[in-house]
Order: structure tokens, then C-alpha cells, then sequence
């Protein structure tokens, strides 16, 4: 089973941030859009799948293409957003991240990942041997290299442009370190206090539902999910269990530093071998220079699929037919 | 697994007519109020667990006590509240049924039963091979009556109280049915119109559920789930893989006629064979009187712990020691 966990922070919304929708102010619907798009032909809350500024196609097309192929089962699940999904969801909370060069960025933490972990325990109830999580949430990389960075590592986490904002993204997590009045590293004996400093729901969300969930757990993500992978060790979690899956296109971003911080983190990982250089579509071809590269449980819903005997060549093909069909749309 | 459908109708608050709260206007509360109170020592939207006007428990301490007992997944479902429980739950809708006697009870019910089609044709992609299904919707032995009417069905739900309000609950759905044009089985060929006119969001949200996850489903509930029955099989879906799974008080109901309109449908039934006789509690004694009776899947929840090796002997037991907890807790 496939979880999405939708989450919002108000870090989206400065300009230059991020790329997860058209305009900073449409980054906010991107989560409930993506979700949507997974259970329909386009999305219902907006008329158009979220696209960058350029027009390059969110990753729940990939996400997409595998759950159509595979046919596992998704649940999209309401970490905190602006809007709620127009389609079934595990509601946990409409709390958004906050602007952490402010304020703290997610006072309510603790009730999320209490709500979250509940629901990781009824999943350990059931038949589910493995959970694969993914996430939706524009701004997310930027929150993530906050929490690693207080929680002490170096990492520096990739983007959906292939100008990574690296220096725009440091500056306001400086201002965001100095507002609290830490230094790097300065958390790194107290993730939660990380988590509500400088986090967002989203990862408050994973963390609680793998606290609850006892079996093999995938987080589908890149630096965002490395970003959880820190909490859930810091929080004294054996990460035996768990594995990061992601694609090539963030493995091979050198703005970042995912096998890297993965390795210093101890914690496995997969990336997904999707190719889109041969596409029909501008949108996707992109992809191969460092557009986009990951989300929406991307790189882990590619490996439910290779599981299931697909193979990331037959997963692209499904992405190439499942973009004609949007274009057809239009 | 068991889901339990979370609802409201306006009815509810017809004074006289449902005493599934302390007061009329308390009613509103009760569903959100027993989600929770499966999962935590007391409810966290009111400070006390739901109980008549005249104090008796909610029937949710059952369904607690059988899970607690056989620890099966419980995944609680928001069909349509006038609030969220604050718990993790999958969001449908927050349409409540309106007063059918001014309009038709439930515009919503199309979008209700897609959004909850997704949901079951998710969980039918799970391992997962039974799914029980209750529901706490206050007033909604009316709403099922007025259904079942509709349908041509000359039933006569059930009740929380042991003096069934079959006078007034006659009246409003005569009121019901003058406003809406129609007479007794008037609307036998139109199960989706006798939904939207008398229905309430638990019944659009079961239906849609079960018409998405097409394994075996019970149907845990007393009257209410023979109106569920009764619009699938009006819907042309096959009922030998429904059972209803309710709790001796309803069917020793001589104010009601369940055994007969299960027998007139044609769905298969069980009844928790629960015995509160010898409880040192008159809130729990008095059900033998028929106070209660049935709600949140208290039946059904039984029928799993029995499948799972207890008897309905140690339910009992385990209801005592969970109200004596509560009692220790005022």
C-alpha cells in the first residue's frame, strides 16, 4: 500500500523558493491538485495538472503511471494543507507550516504526530507487510535542509529546478537559525524541537505514522524524505527497517548531496531508472536536465511497480501515453 | 478491518425523536464524540463518552471493548458531521442530511458516493478480505424507516430507547413524504432518489463504500443497515456476499420488525449474543431493557472478536471493565 502525504508551508510562497506550481501563490493548491490528479483524468480543485513556471508536469504523473500499471492501493492522507483534497483522504490536520524566518514553523507538532501515529497503528493491524509514504509539498526541500542542518549535517538538499536556489534557500534558513537563536547543529540532541522550529506537517506526519507502523517502510521522496530518515534516528529509531526511495534524477543532482547525506545518515536507499529522453514531450524530456526530478512518491511508487514485475522502462512508456492524454485534454 | 461511517441528520434534533445524546442539540456531537472514544480513554471533543437523557453508555463502549479484546484495524470514516473528530479519519464529506420534511434530506448524495466508491475500490486492492462497516448517525432509524418506506418496505426501525417514538417518527415521515409528492414504495424503482429525498450521508457513504470494495462486506448495524441493504439490492447489487451483523436487542425488538425486513430483503443476519444482566451497572443492566440497543458497529465489532476466538461472554466482560474505568474517571 501507497501513502501521499499532503503537506503546505508558507516557505512556498517566498519568491524564488520553489518551482511546484505555476506561481509561489499556485504552490499552494499544488498537494490537493497532485492528489487529485492520482484518482482522476485532471485534477478538481484546478483545471490544469500543477506545472513550473516553465510548464514542466508535476511527478504525480509518474505516480500516476505506476498505480495504473501495478494497480497497488493509494491513500491520500492530510498531513496539513491549505485546502482539502476533493477526494477521499485520512484527515490528520489543516495545520500549515509557517514561515520559520518568523516564527516557529509547526507549533503543532506533537498533536500531529500523535494523531499520525494512531493512524500507523491501525495499519500495523492489517495484513500490510510494507508501506511505501510519499509526500506532495512545495517548499518541502527547504524545510528539509533546515531540520538537517540543525540536526547537524551538511546536507544540501535538491530542488525541482535544475538552478537549484542554493543560495536563496541558505539565507533564509539563516534567518530562520538566527531568529531562533541556534547554530548548525544546535538541535541535534532534540529533533522534535527541529521539527516544530523549522519543519512542516508533512514530516510530522511521516514520522508519527512510522512510529506506529512497526513493519518495512519506504519513504518515497528525496532530500525531503532523508530530511525524516534524520528525525526518525534522532528520535531513536532503528532504521533497519526502512529505505529511501527516490529516482535517478535527484541522485545525480550535484547541487545536492543525497548519497552523501544518506550514507552519513545510515539509511538505504533506491532511485528509480525512469528515462524520458526519448519523449515526444518537451515537458518531460526536461526532466532528463533536472526539471522536477521527484515527489509525490515518485521514485517509491516506480519501485511498487518494479516489484510487481513492471519494469521502469514500461512505467516511462506509461508516463509518455498518460502526458499525450492530458495534452489530448487540452 | 472495520470501518465506522460517521453521520448526522437534522432529524436528530426533532425533539422526542433519537436519544443518542444527553439532549436534542447534543446529538450533533455524538458521532465524533464515539470515533474518539474508541481511541482514547474519553472523548476529546466533549469531556464525557455519549449517553441517553437518561445516562446510559453509548453502544461505542462495545465496539471498544471487542477491540480492544481482538485488536482488529479500525478506520473511522467522516460520511458527513456537523464537526471533524479530532482522531485520524478518512474524509468524505461534511454534508449533513437535512430536515426532510422542508427539502430533500441529501443534495449531496452523487458526490458522496463517488468520493466513497474511491475509498472501497482502494481497500479492494488490499489484502483485505471482509470489511465490517458500522456507523453512529443520531436520528437515523427515522431516516432509514423513511427509506425503507420509500422503497416499498413496510418496516419499522428500531430504536435507542425502549419506548420506540413510532407515533412521531410516523408523522415526520408523512410529513416527509407530502412534501416530497410521493406515497408508501413511490419510490421502489428509484433508490438514489429515496436517498437524496429521506437518506443521510452514512447511507450514501456505506453504499458507495460497498459498491467499490466488492468482497465480503458486513454491514454492522440494526435497522439502519437493512435501509443500506435495501438500496444496494435496489441498485442491482448481488446481497449473498452482505450480511448485517447487529446485537440481540434489535432483533428481540417487538417494536421493530427486523427479523421480517431482513427476510423481505434477502440479506443474511447475526446477533451478538451481549448479556448485561449481571452488570454491577444500571447504564449497562438496562440494556437488557432495551435502552441502546445498537450503534457503532457494536454488533459487528462483536462478530470480529468472536471470529477471533473470544466469546461474546468476555465482551461483556471487557464492556464492565472499560464503563468501570469510565467510572473511575468522573
Amino acid at each position: 500500500m501507497m501513502l501521499v502525504v499532503l503537506g503546505n508551508t508558507e516557505i512556498s510562497t517566498v519568491p524564488g523558493i520553489s518551482v511546484a506550481g505555476a506561481t509561489p501563490e499556485l504552490t499552494k493548491l499544488t498537494p490537493v491538485a497532485d492528489a487529485e490528479y492520482l484518482f482522476h483524468e485532471k485534477p478538481l480543485t484546478i483545471d490544469t495538472v500543477p506545472v513550473t513556471p516553465e510548464g514542466h508536469p508535476t511527478p504525480a504523473i509518474i505516480t500516476k503511471a505506476a498505480k495504473e500499471l501495478a494497480d497497488f492501493p493509494v491513500l491520500i492522507v492530510r498531513g496539513g494543507t491549505y485546502l482539502s483534497p476533493l477526494i477521499p483522504h485520512v484527515h490528520i490536520s489543516g495545520a500549515v507550516g509557517r514561515d520559520f524566518r518568523r516564527e516557529p514553523a509547526l507549533p503543532e507538532f506533537g498533536e500531529i504526530i500523535k494523531r499520525a501515529k494512531l493512524l500507523g497503528e491501525e495499519l500495523n493491524k492489517t495484513p500490510i507487510k510494507e508501506l511505501v509514504i510519499g509526500e506532495s509539498t512545495p517548499g518541502g526541500t527547504t524545510t528539509a535542509q533546515a531540520v538537517l542542518w540543525a540536526l547537524g549535517y551538511n546536507a544540501k538538499t535538491s530542488s525541482a529546478s535544475p538552478d537549484n536556489p542554493r543560495g536563496l534557500k541558505e539565507k533564509v534558513i539563516r534567518e530562520g537559525f538566527e531568529r531562533a537563536g541556534i547554530e548548525h547543529g544546535g538541535l541535534k540532541d532534540n529533533p522534535l524541537e527541529a521539527l516544530r522550529q523549522f519543519g512542516d506537517p508533512m514530516m510530522a506526519t511521516v514520522v508519527g505514522i512510522a512510529l506506529g507502523f512497526r513493519r518495512k517502510v519506504v519513504l518515497a521522496g528525496g532530500t525531503q524524505m532523508l530530511a525524516v530518515s534524520a528525525l526518525l534516528k534522532a528520535l531513536g529509531e532503528d532504521l533497519s527497517r526502512f529505505m529511501v526511495a527516490t529516482t535517478k534524477w535527484v541522485v545525480n543532482d550535484k547541487s545536492a548531496t543525497f548519497i552523501e547525506t544518506a550514507k552519513e545518515i545510515g539509511i538505504m536507499s533506491y532511485a528509480a531508472d525512469l528515462d524520458f529522453s526519448n519523449s515526444e514531450f518537451k515537458g518531460l524530456r526536461d526532466y532528463e536536465k533536472g526539471y522536477v526530478k521527484e515527489g509525490v512518491g515518485a521514485g517509491g511508487a516506480t519501485w511498487l511497480a518494479v516489484k510487481a514485475g513492471f519494469s521502469p522502462e514500461e512505467v516511462s512508456a506509461k508516463v509518455e501515453e498518460l502526458y499525450r492524454r492530458l495534452m489530448g485534454m487540452r
